[in-house]
């Protein structure tokens, strides 16, 4: 680790919501970006950090942002080249991202997040509840005239979305210069991405993530625990499962469902991601099952790897989703709440200080190589982490660090307008992130879907295309 | 609790098989039966339990039982009027109860088991590693015209099997007399009670459990945590997932098949019951998410309560069958085992002592009446069940103290030949046996499985009949 100043900000920086993300990244941004900590100010909705904030000697406001006074709220606070981090649930990234491009400040999120209850909101219909619909509303301010030298505003970019978007390109580049099979240079533009990503055979991106973070005191009875931002997850949860819809799939299943709108690269299945397992594989846990959580990572990766034809039919795509076998405790917790027909428990428990041990195992699994499955990802302790950095663990930091770095990043390219992940520079952001990631490394595998099926029963597999996402699906 | 004397018995007795369940009952037994404690053999395949064993004084005898040496090893210890208790998992109730009638001995098991690897043999159909089947090879040896007046071979009577089929005869009558649909005494035979239930428009029984012990040491990666046996869940966990199919289905489910032989009481799913998830209530943890594990008590009950008109047609059943919620540690050690595809983690770890808080919440939930569901049952925390009797934990102790009031029982009818729970004594036996449960309390609840459904997403449930089982199986 180094205490080396990324960059200096002469700005004011707002921080919306100071839960384990917020109080985690504080520490790093006071660490890496020189600027004086009297121009941060904090605007959350609980006491909840008031003393993180006060041990570091930042101003904390508990003024929930809502629809109606976020203008009121926050204008006074931003203008030309200020910085805005939302890191808050409940608060439209939308919303405040044409505000920041209203008065010439900079911003950067980690989700896109509607008002709050849109997410279980059933007024609205699974496609406008979707990710997939959140990504496009973003993506309007970007096609809006205006977005040409626009004040930067990223979005998605804490770890997943974030730093895994970066990953996939790392992986990438690693298993064109370990097969020989292409160029081992980074392409110059998108295109070039997905040439390369075709031209590797690869027919399936998961983000493969094994959070093994356990405490010492066990899960009650009624109680949500997790090691990041409980109601985030529970949102996400409840949403519909969502993912990029590869060319080589045969079609989609039965309970899936195409959007009407929108770039076409994803779907989305007529049930809640928690309710929905996959089998996927990393390193160091080898194979697992884990839930198909929507993300908005699954979206944008496909999107971004798509090839067309002269006429615009499709070409080329992968399929992309989470497979996320959050820690222990969340399992249990989701298995509950799965039992409770997705009425949240009373208590919530945000693991920090109580963890005795684990590791998030947080990667990108690329299939369809003849080589095999390539992982490249991110091995963080709890015990690397709390060297590393105060206020987090092992999955905070993954995410914090991606957030100072994406939030370096928008400094130094102060007009880039509405960016992903992947219109951003991965190697700049890996350089950035890689002295908080523990163990950065790749790995090929021999793993598949059908590794070890049919053991006990006949299973309907299909072992003509082993990356066929009905392979993948557990029923 | 009291430390009367339930019977004195003369014989010998030789139990079979030491972990959990074996070293629970030993310190009942010798508390309410009266003999001498050199009269008691434990023949068993490990060390484990060696110093319970000699804390209590009693013979411990480290060899395994197999197919080929059982008789040599059994018959010395064995004659007229001694008794066999097995404990065990991987040796074959059958093969032990023939042995044993042609000894004249009286038998006692909570299962019936097959010898060690049957359960995931698939050289065996899925039908051949069912319980039904299993059920059926103890009742030809009732078949077999020595059958009348042969040594009592009781079969399947632990908490569940075993207890839980009495509570339903318990439950009927408390539900005739609370309702005043029917007369609130215990009928005279099967056909009576299979009557009873009919007329409380009894459509469905599960047998719902819900285990909420935890330790304060968290399941490591790698390791199956449960509250009993582990081999013998995970057994049961792989055999294919079976119900006692009732009356008022429409039919049976895609994955459902029916066996050709037997009493066709029952059907099995073409997929292991750990992967098989149904929904249920208890009175205290409200409504949750079940494993459907195949057990005996689903077969037998459904068949008990069989009634044929005339002409032999299928007159009335209700669907029986198990709704499981094991310890948390179980539920995680499940996700994992299904995630490995059901290949057995390398550490297993028997919860007892570390256990810090929870209860063992077991009963039988009666469905169909207008009045509601009726929910008959144990509720025996930790705290009770270390108070009432060392070496066992809530779960442990449910199952032992019914181990226990069977052999009383079958010391009590020494000539009853083979006897499932149904046939024996209810009220007798859940007198025996109450001193040990905790609360045991009959509640009425609203609670159906369409209740709370269709929250996010539309689904595919039946509001005409809520007690079809495609309402109740989580898919
Ligand atoms: N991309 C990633 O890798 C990643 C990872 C983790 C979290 N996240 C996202 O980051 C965000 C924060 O996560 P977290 O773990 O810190 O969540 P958290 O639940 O710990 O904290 C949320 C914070 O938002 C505040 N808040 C809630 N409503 C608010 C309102 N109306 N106005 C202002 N503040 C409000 C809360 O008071 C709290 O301080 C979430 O949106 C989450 O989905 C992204
Ligand atoms: N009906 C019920 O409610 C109920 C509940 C719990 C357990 N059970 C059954 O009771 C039995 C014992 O359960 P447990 O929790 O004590 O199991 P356990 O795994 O703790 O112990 C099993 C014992 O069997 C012994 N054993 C294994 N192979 C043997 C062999 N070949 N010969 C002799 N002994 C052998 C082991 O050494 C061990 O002592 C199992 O069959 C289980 O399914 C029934």
């Amino acid at each position: 680790m180094t205490d080396s100043t990324y960059v200096t900000f002469p700005g004011r920086l707002v921080i919306v919501g100071f839960g384990s993300i917020g109080q985690g990244v504080l520490p790093l941004i006071l660490r890496h970006v020189d600027m004086p900590r009297d121009r941060i100010t904090i605007i959350t909705a609980e006491e909840r950090g008031k003393e993180v904030a006060e041990d570091l000697g930042v101003t904390f406001r508990l003024e929930p942002v809502t629809e109606d006074n976020h203008r009121a709220l926050l204008e006074p606070l931003l203008g030309e080249g200020d910085f805005l981090l939302n890191l808050s649930v409940d608060v439209s990234s939308v919303a405040l991202m044409r505000l920041c491009r209203e008065v010439g400040a900079l911003y950067l999120d980690t989700v896109v997040e509607p008002w709050g209850g849109a997410y279980t909101d059933t007024s609205l219909t699974p496609s406008q509840r979707s990710n997939y619909a959140l990504r496009e509303s973003a993506l309007d301010l970007r096609r809006e005239p205006d977005n040409d030298g626009a004040p930067t505003a990223v979005v998605c970019h804490g770890a997943n979305p974030g730093l895994v978007n970066h990953f996939v390109k790392q992986a990438l580049l690693d298993m064109a210069a370990e097969t020989g099979a292409a160029e081992a240079t980074a392409p110059a533009d998108r295109e070039g991405w997905a040439r390369l990503a075709k031209a590797l055979g690869i027919k399936v991106i998961h983000i493969a993530e094994r959070d093994t973070q356990v405490a010492n005191q066990p899960k009650a009875v009624g109680e949500f625990v997790n090691t990041w931002s409980i109601e985030g997850f529970v949102g996400e949860g409840c949403q519909p499962a969502e993912l990029g819809w590869g060319s080589h799939e045969n079609g989609i299943p039965l309970d899936g469902r195409r959007h009407e709108f929108g770039s076409d690269a994803a779907i989305y299945l007529m049930r809640p991601g928690a309710s929905t397992r996959v089998r996927t594989w990393t390193p160091l846990e080898g194979p697992f099952h884990g839930f198909l959580i929507t993300h908005n990572e699954s979206i944008s990766l496909a999107d971004y790897l798509t090839l067309r034809d002269g006429a615009g039919f499709l070409d080329y795509r992968p399929t992309v989703h989470y497979a996320y076998h959050p820690c222990d405790d969340a399992v249990l917790s989701v298995h509950e709440l799965a039992g409770k027909n997705w009425r949240m428990q009373g208590t919530q428990r945000l693991l920090m200080d109580e963890i005795v041990s684990g590791i998030d195992e947080l990667g990108v699994l690329l299939c369809g190589n003849d080589k095999g499955v390539y992982w490249y990802g991110s091995r963080l302790s709890i015990d690397q982490a709390r060297d590393l950095a105060p206020y987090n663990n092992a999955t905070s930091l993954q995410v914090t660090v991606a957030a100072l770095a994406g939030m370096v990043w928008a400094l130094e390219n102060p007009r880039a307008g509405v960016v992903e992940p992947e219109d951003m520079d991965y190697a700049r952001i890996l350089d950035l992130c890689r002295p908080y990631l523990g163990d950065v490394v790749g790995a090929w595998g021999d793993w598949t879907p059908l590794q070890d099926r049919e053991r006990l029963f006949p299973e309907d597999v299909n072992t003509d295309d082993p990356w066929q996402f009905s392979n993948v699906r557990v029923s």
